[in-house]
């Protein structure tokens, strides 16, 4: 169960701490081998949840489903923000920014922004990838230190505010700045061309000691890929550890809720992109200075980004409006983590990541059995630009042609071609190895959990809700009454 | 050969009349049932192109290349607007009505638009979908009418001026107003319910006489649509005469060019969203006025909608802008009308219709073959909601269900799953029946055509120009020269 608060005078602001594509390398969660004081630090003072998810496992949609309490099938964020790919959230989305701001709290951001259009994502301060460098709002960690004093010095002593750090670390760097190494893990190292981020003091590990999670292949592409990850999530640690001292510098350490997570699983196989648990699993730590028996608990209720715009709405004593988004009801489908609550329920949705990228996938996880549908099925699973060029990826695709040793459980081929409903009973086999979704014995949990994702759609009014055999009619006669209706195309 | 215009003070003006989903059910394509006499009218003051074709058969994508030169996956609108489908072109687009604002030309637009953004698609005197109901200004011909007199009273007398009108007949209505008929076909015919536009006076038609097209099966029920298109078509051809008279009206028939067109195939099988030729090919008529000789001709030169940007720019005397676009020089594929020139070729680029209908194609038509790469072949060809609900559709779909004689020339199921490459012969071929793509005899026509469409996809920098068995790198390094990364998906 989760912690009841009553909001008081002293507890008033929200700090939200985003990294980018971090996984489970820290010592909060277990890895003993990675560095990472400053995110221990929080911990400490933050109850710890270890089965947080992100309902998809791609950036701008992640980013869109955080900032508006809405999946990216409701928001409209379907896939990536930047360039060519040019998703966006539907202008009516009452996002968690402008619900604050319209209720007094003063917003701002500093990272990594990642989500569209500017007017549903209003803040009143903000030094994001739209107006610098994001090497510079989200790598340099000095810079963003200096950005949040700035932030602070600007605060109205009779509002509260609500910040939200963007950091573009750990991600990957390999596809866009690779003279600064695959995670930038050189950038601001001292080195010469590298810059100096004066307040980072890098972290190095050998490849032996890397510890590779069991969902990705133990080969020395994918310990140099991690060792070089690690040295990444040092600036991220050490950068977390400036902005809490800029939080207590400002006097606000003992009245903000902060919150760190990150938007998606690692950019390694199985990781970023999928909805397996790999890709889906989110660090999530969430720390309220005035109730300190919440202090270094572990939570195991489950936690989808989703909730963190009830979570803030309810921690500012706001509520979400009652409104329509394209002529639909809008509800949300998160719960306040103030509240006490249990659930073993968490919801997928992903559509795209880059727009050449359409692999629709639904997925419901509840008591340890997790349903995944993939409604694009008979095309291979897409690779990214990002990924596609990175070591661990060129390495298995070397290794696949070949014919050399992979060291993963699984081939490139069971990778790319996946079976258009997947079932996993994660108590048993956690790396999703066996698919039951044919296996008779469970067919009733098959049919509970696939009622309950086709409930959740048709809540959050899914476009894809009838895909991949079905027609949605939801016009003129059906507006009210959306039904599928049969394509008879042999899926 | 295209007519060569020397532009004079009095041939000022441009009015561009698009259609919505009009085939060739005119008298001047040879139709010899319907009565579309205003049409007529115009086309004996112009010259018809007979070998006239958009790049997408698909609302706003195709709108979007009319009014931007750029083909879909270059502009940005790679599906429609409208709704949770939610496409938009990218801000930069420099498009026609954006260049001809500045070029010192009024700019109007009444009836469908269905492009955006605002910003890029800007117009001075505007009265479409997004200000009114789409009924009333885009298929009310008396209102349109009123709504033209209203641009020209308010036109300055020194000013050029383009108009723009965006007829939505004869689009289909069974999706969102089925009361009024499956074509809104009694849509302000005077009986009850229907409303009255008193300019219009309904032509009706008989299921015997209307002519079906080779392309679509020959049923009672593909019949009775095409009864109820014939008559919502002779809103259209009036609704076309009312807007010439205002022209006349106004004193401008003798010192404007009209252009009539459509935007995609007719809304039955092989039509619409479909890059046949029967869903490509459109109606083309060029009237000017002070050039007689090229009243009544016959063009077959290949056309593309991609031409009406440099065609109506060249008119005005206006350069299309050096500029980038994400970072890319950016030129049109179109040419001017205008000058003497012939060619054979013509392209083809449509990726999604609704949001969930992600089946991207390209083709390339020249010397009477055609090729078309399917690019997510593996699944079904997708069904839109307001064709799937309508007679024609149902019809096929019943039959084939039951396994009743369809009298379609191919099954459903030849229709739902195609190959990846498709290669015609239309001068023996012209229903593109007989898949020529794996006969050795046409390897090299077949090496020679993807080879062009690889082309145009580099220079109009086509983000699916290396799917689906590879990966596009463009950022970084390959940012100034891209290249196709090998997947080894099996594809
Ligand atoms: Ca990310
Ligand atoms: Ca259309
Ligand atoms: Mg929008
Ligand atoms: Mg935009």
């Amino acid at each position: 169960t989760s912690v009841e608060v009553t909001r008081d005078k002293q507890a008033v602001n929200v700090l939200v701490l985003v990294a980018d594509d971090l996984g489970f390398e820290l010592n909060s969660y277990g890895n003993n081998v990675i560095r990472t004081p400053h995110i221990s630090q929080l911990a400490h003072r933050s109850t710890r949840y270890v089965n947080a998810f992100t309902t998809v496992s791609s950036c701008s949609p992640s980013r869109s489903t955080i900032l508006s309490g809405l999946p990216e099938h409701q928001n409209g964020m379907y896939g990536l923000h930047n360039g060519y790919h040019h998703f966006e959230s539907f202008d009516g989305v009452q996002s968690l920014s402008k619900l604050l701001k319209s209720g007094g709290v003063r917003t701002g951001i500093i990272g990594k922004k990642h989500v569209a259009p500017l007017e549903v994502y209003p803040f009143d301060f903000a030094e994001t990838e739209e107006n610098n460098s994001i090497l510079q709002v989200g790598r340099n960690i000095t810079h963003m230190k200096q950005l949040t004093e700035n932030f602070f010095k600007t605060q109205p002593s009779n509002m509260p505010f609500f910040l939200y750090i963007g950091f573009h670390d750990p991600h990957r760097c390999g596809h866009t700045h690779p003279e600064y190494g695959v995670f930038c893990e050189k950038f601001g190292n001292g080195e010469p061309k590298m810059g100096q981020i004066v307040d980072w003091k890098p972290e190095y590990y050998s490849t032996d000691e890397v510890v590779v999670p069991p969902f990705v292949q133990d080969t020395i592409a994918t310990r140099q890929d991690l060792s070089a990850q690690y040295t990444t999530i040092s600036r991220l640690d050490q950068g977390v550890g400036l902005i809490i001292k800029e939080l207590t510098k400002a006097g606000h350490l003992n009245n903000t809720m902060v919150i760190l997570t990150s938007d998606n699983g690692i950019p390694f196989l199985n990781g970023r992109t999928n909805l397996y648990k790999s890709g889906r699993s989110e660090p999530f730590l969430v720390s309220i200075p005035t109730k300190k028996e919440t202090w270094g608990k572990t939570e195991d209720t489950s936690v989808s980004l989703l909730d963190i715009t009830p979570t803030v709405l309810d921690w500012f004593g706001l509520q979400y409006p009652d409104y329509k988004l394209l002529g639909r009801d809008v509800k949300l489908t998160g719960k306040s983590l103030l509240k006490k609550y249990v659930t073993s329920t968490v919801y997928g949705s992903h559509s795209l990541h880059e727009v050449t990228m359409y692999y629709p996938m639904r997925s419901i996880q509840q008591d340890n059995f997790t349903l995944i549908q993939n409604l694009n099925y008979l095309m291979p699973f897409p690779i990214d630009q990002d990924f596609y060029i990175s070591p661990a990826f060129q390495d298995i695709l070397n290794r696949t042609i070949i014919g050399q040793e992979t060291h993963w459980f699984k081939t490139l081929k069971d990778y790319y071609y996946r079976s258009p409903v997947e079932l996993y009973d994660l108590a048993n086999d956690p790396l999703e190895k066996n698919n039951l979704a044919l296996d008779p014995v469970y067919a009733d949990t098959k049919s509970i959990l696939e009622t309950k994702l086709k409930l959740w759609q048709d809540i959050t009014w899914d476009p894809w809700r009838c895909a991949p055999d079905g027609v949605l009619e939801d016009a003129g006669p059906y507006a009210s009454k959306p039904v599928c209706m049969p394509l008879h195309n042999e899926l």
